[in-house]
């Protein structure tokens, strides 16, 4: 025992700083570290650099982007597009295989359920939330911040008025340190311009995601528009079409989507323990639709788009896995909290670490019944989400404002409604196998003495009662969902839609574990990470960057490869890498658009690059930015080692990859022929 | 970190029995405790009782089992015999699925790959093997031991001789703290006489497994022959058709496949973060037959057996998964090691704590390609498994007996060979799924750029290559497979049958690994847990029970429930809660036959009870044995805490499962109309 303690003993005092290393760190614009980046690049990051940069960055759902000309043209990835051209599509016209051109912007087509957002204004709101639960216990205190935050929102929605609307959103930073209010402009008309063939975009595919080198042209032009007419967007960014230089200091402007940094170990354990059931009901969905698409043509077009997502979704947890299975990496976590929790002196009953650690363990208890039933990864489709929103939308509506499910709270009904009724293909087929699956792993996992199970089983078997409601539901058609969100709670009472009876038969269940989750696991872990963040300024200044959480972020680094297994790999890769990778079979063939194009083409042309910057998922779409404001890349992935990134930051590893623009510049002027899009990018 | 490390101390110092606790334990007939068992329970447990007892325990492929009359029939578990089952079913008749009765024993049916072993000899040869090592590096003894084993083996072989032949295996107990010599007769003409329908075998399928209460007819019979006639077993056990008491002692005597209490801490880590890899893949694999299975019922027929046992692998794994992520349970192995290590006093350079922790992480380091390609995940299938024991035959069988690849020795070939040339369908399409899943899967996780990888897919996809595999290959042909046997390495060079082709192109690497897997490894683990074991012993004496090697173990215990979540579990289930368990679906759906014989069945008899002996896999089909050396039931399952008995004993809550013989009894006379075998069985 002696001998294990010293060991373990000795590993604690391994220096590991706390703060920011290297170019660590995804910065909000109001606490950018301008002073280091000029001592260490000699760049000048000035206030109206960084206005003009924030106000040429986009919000996708789920992803980045920004504004590259005067006329709302905003670039971004072809994987944040694939959904709107899996939309697009039909058994006779595969946009998402075969790509997109508008001939001109009259043809730029409606993604159905796309948003672009720009951040106008960042608000402290701390003080006036933490007024709002003064005194109160932990519960409590969840229940009035909820309310107080939808007050905030909602006040300030009302102030921008409906002459310049806003969308106005709160944010928790710090895992509940601080409170902010974040107004965004909200363009809810973005049309596709350009997207190549899926082919390029995602060349290599899934055995290619996260690896580098790498020759994938993963781009997709949009258009804002407003009334109908492209929007202005004075604050563009000029596209570099050179690229940057090895080294060369440059910046990433997005949204990433979330990490968990400032986790404690007990949360990263309870967080490792729950991931393998994640992944172990995606892969078998994954088996599912690969089994599927052996049907022919058309079974694997249905499922091409969120085969890829689930593929992608996959590799991130088994990575995350991975990292939260090395011992060497949590020993550094566990040093790195012992010394905050030290120098905090927070030890008692209230320790906010061990009520961090009651609440985890709580959360591992109800994780199951949390996701199956209020995650529904137990009714998992379309048509049930469809069906959930119905049924809450009918019950919550009605109530104030500050008392609904946060979801339906004004502000958002918007998108609620644009994502519900829009009018996209959905599946039989894929909803047969999504939500067979569900009830089977539904059955398995809470067992099936669990009176929901009984109560949807009695009788029946989960590929039966499936393919019954599929079959049986008339939520496929628009226009019976647009009735049913007008008529609200009558209308929902009213109707024998099997899928919406589902929905309305385990909604009590679903709402009272979503209750014990916000009452045992969020409330105290907000509560007691408002105590950690206190310490943590106190202790290490306030020279700290907070955990993503999908808001804008910059970040700075270079343009540079890695060591790998001692070996060197270097920044750019180039477009004969590609014809050599190329096999003729999915998906390491290349289109034929290219294959044509190969005598047209200079083969030594950048195709893609890696660089430092500290990114992650929901940066996707961000541009690469020069000292000058430039675009000289496009960031669309990150290597294998930047998938731990959701927990440390690897510096000798971590690197993110973007698109090279001579790479864009090619495919636009010799590939594709998109003439109009050159010349708006200011190509000849 | 101090209050971290105080919390850590402390939790060392719980009291953790680190010998046998309640009545854990699978002991070795050479070293039962038969004095405990005297004191705690007053049955005496004599020589001639453990003679007879361990004459009458059988061991089949992965299953035990146990002679019940003296005319050689054998009871098992209904899933002990249905790969048999699947083998000799058709399109035209499901054997599985409909169940089996002999008319008489002229129509019990030859299982194609069914052995039955009988247990006759136990010998310690720990001094032996060591002196053959003595003096060697870890490497160099790690070749000398497997050396010395097979000779060993051969020459008890060779003694035995041709009258009364013997199969005479090496056995390493403790971690390698021990080497035994247990010799065996064979039977390898075994029959089918009775199993009755899948749907009442497995009644609840997965969802119930590992589950208690529970209703499972998970019996089968079957005959042991030579020279074409039923063997005599004089030493059979008796069925008990009554049952025992709730309380009653009771022995389980089997062979329990493989636990890992005695991994040292690193091992256990190195194997949670390896579990993952392989639930993934089996997941997808799930999926993948589970979607197959909608084309249609002769679709679910080919996958049913197979996808059977990837849900039980699944849900052990799983579970075993949960387990290793326990922070409590792990911590307690941790307290228990440290006090072995304080007590053995051997750090320093070849501490063999570290020394494991060295290997360990080697092994983690080699898993992805040792699974791949020496355990061949990545080639995943029948078709590949005969080409690469035709390969590798046709190579070793020319070599010295103690040179070649253990699997390939003398005493292991007549099994090799009836596995081979066994006359058993093989399914393309079966084939074809699990072959493309290797694929794919090989190419993802070593990557694209893999110089195996490269050569497989230069010019083709996964799925096309394993079509193309499947389609051409002949060795689905038993009579193929014999003329390559036989025709040895002139045949296997001359064929340009593509899976041949294909796995004589792989094995270079393949054993490469395997070699790195041994000498890196194994090597390395072996030496070390022999200081380990001798540690062991000096601190804890010799009343210590080896991990599981399914070998013949013998446990006591008593039938009993246990507590969950606040209320007791009964240790006896009904046959009326089967109907009303039944909802018409499967797999909660009782065959016709049950269905019919409703009324002529008492619904009070006893159906399935549970004990808290100490079982894990393997045991299945092990006969649970009153203190008269009778049978009063025969275990199929344990419940869901048994899972973590791999690597701990929670007395509290682990549990076996078993079939009570008064349900047999009403099967057999009341249900199946099995009058002969009822007869032999003492049942008028």
């Amino acid at each position: 025992m002696t001998d294990r303690l010293q060991r373990l003993l000795a590993s604690l005092l391994i220096s590991v700083p706390v703060a920011a290393a290297a170019d660590e760190g995804m910065w909000t614009f109001d606490n950018f570290p301008a002073a280091a980046v000029k001592q260490k690049y000699g760049v000048d990051v000035t206030p109206p650099w960084l206005d003009r940069v924030r106000l040429a960055t986009v919000r996708l759902g789920g992803c980045s982007a920004s504004f590259v000309s005067p006329d709302g043209l905003i670039l971004t990835n072809h994987h944040c597009v694939s959904a709107c051209l899996a939309q697009l599509s039909s058994a006779e016209q595969d946009r998402l295989k075969d790509g997109f051109l508008a001939g001109a912007r009259e043809q730029e087509l409606r993604c159905p359920t796309q948003t672009a957002d720009v951040l106008m204004g960042i608000e402290d709101i701390t003080a006036k939330v933490n007024a709002a639960t003064q005194g109160m216990d932990d519960q409590a205190a969840g229940e009035a911040r909820k309310r107080a935050l939808t007050k905030i929102e909602q006040a300030c929605e009302q102030a921008a008025g409906s002459q310049d609307p806003r969308r106005c959103e709160s944010v928790k930073l710090y895992k509940g340190g601080q409170y902010f209010l974040y107004q965004y402009k909200r363009f809810q008309d973005v049309r596709i311009a350009f997207a190549p063939e899926a082919a390029i975009a995602a060349f290599g595919g899934d055995p290619d995601n996260f690896q580098f080198p790498r020759w994938c042209l993963d781009m997709a032009l949009l258009r804002a528009y407003e009334n109908g007419k492209p929007v202005k967007s004075p604050d563009f960014l000029r596209i570099n079409w050179e690229g940057p230089a090895e080294r060369e200091p440059v910046f990433v402007s997005g949204h990433p989507g979330s990490t968990d940094r400032l986790m404690t170990v007990a949360q990263l354990e309870a967080l490792r323990a729950s991931i393998p059931q994640w992944l172990l009901r995606s892969a078998e969905l994954r088996g599912r639709y690969i089994q599927f698409a052996q049907g022919g043509a058309e079974n694997a077009r249905i499922v091409a788009d969120p085969l890829t997502n689930l593929e992608n979704g996959i590799k991130v947890r088994r990575k995350q896995l991975d990292a939260l299975l090395d011992g060497t990496m949590m020993a550094k976590k566990a040093q790195s909290e012992a010394d905050l929790r030290a120098r905090a002196g927070l030890a008692g009953e209230r320790d906010p670490w061990e009520q961090t650690a009651v609440a985890a363990r709580r959360s591992l208890e109800i994780s199951l019944p949390y996701s199956y039933l209020e995650s529904a990864a137990g009714f998992n489709g379309t048509l049930f989400s469809h069906a959930r929103t119905l049924v809450r939308a009918a019950a919550e509506r009605p109530k104030p404002n500050d008392e609904r499910l946060r979801e339906f709270r004004d502000s958002a009904l918007p998108l609620v409604e644009q994502h519900l009724l829009a009018a996209v293909p959905i599946y039989p087929e894929r909803e047969e196998i999504t939500m067979s699956l569900g009830f089977m792993r539904l059955r398995e996992l809470l067992g099936p003495d669990h009176p929901l199970v009984v109560r949807l089983l009695r009788s029946t078997s989960p590929e039966a009662l499936a393919a019954e409601l599929v079959a049986k539901t008339r939520l496929g058609d628009t226009a019976y969902r647009r009735q049913l969100w007008e008529g609200g709670a009558a209308a929902i009472a009213a109707t024998d839609d099997p899928m919406i009876r589902l929905a309305a038969a385990v909604d009590a269940e679903a709402r009272a574990i979503r209750k014990r989750y916000e009452d045992e696991v969020e409330a105290p872990i907000d509560a007691a990470a408002e105590r950690i963040a206190a310490a943590r300024f106190a202790a290490y200044g306030t020279s700290l960057y907070p955990d993503a959480t999908f808001t804008l972020r910059l970040n700075y680094g270079t343009v540079r490869g890695w060591e790998e297994g001692g070996q060197a790999v270097p920044p750019f890769t180039r477009l004969a890498g590609a014809f050599q990778r190329h096999t003729g079979a999915d998906p390491f063939r290349l289109p034929d658009s290219w294959l044509e194009a190969r005598e047209r083409l200079d083969l030594q042309t950048k195709f893609n690059l890696s660089t430092d910057n500290d990114i992650v998922g929901g940066n996707s779409g961000s541009a690469l930015i020069n000292a000058q404001g430039e675009v000289v890349g496009l960031i669309f992935d990150g290597n294998i080692h930047s998938i731990s990134g959701s927990y440390w930051f690897e510096p000798a590893r971590n690197r993110s990859v973007a698109v090279h623009p001579a790479i864009m510049r090619a495919a636009l002027t010799h590939v594709y022929d998109a003439t109009a899009l050159a010349g708006e990018l200011g190509l000849r």
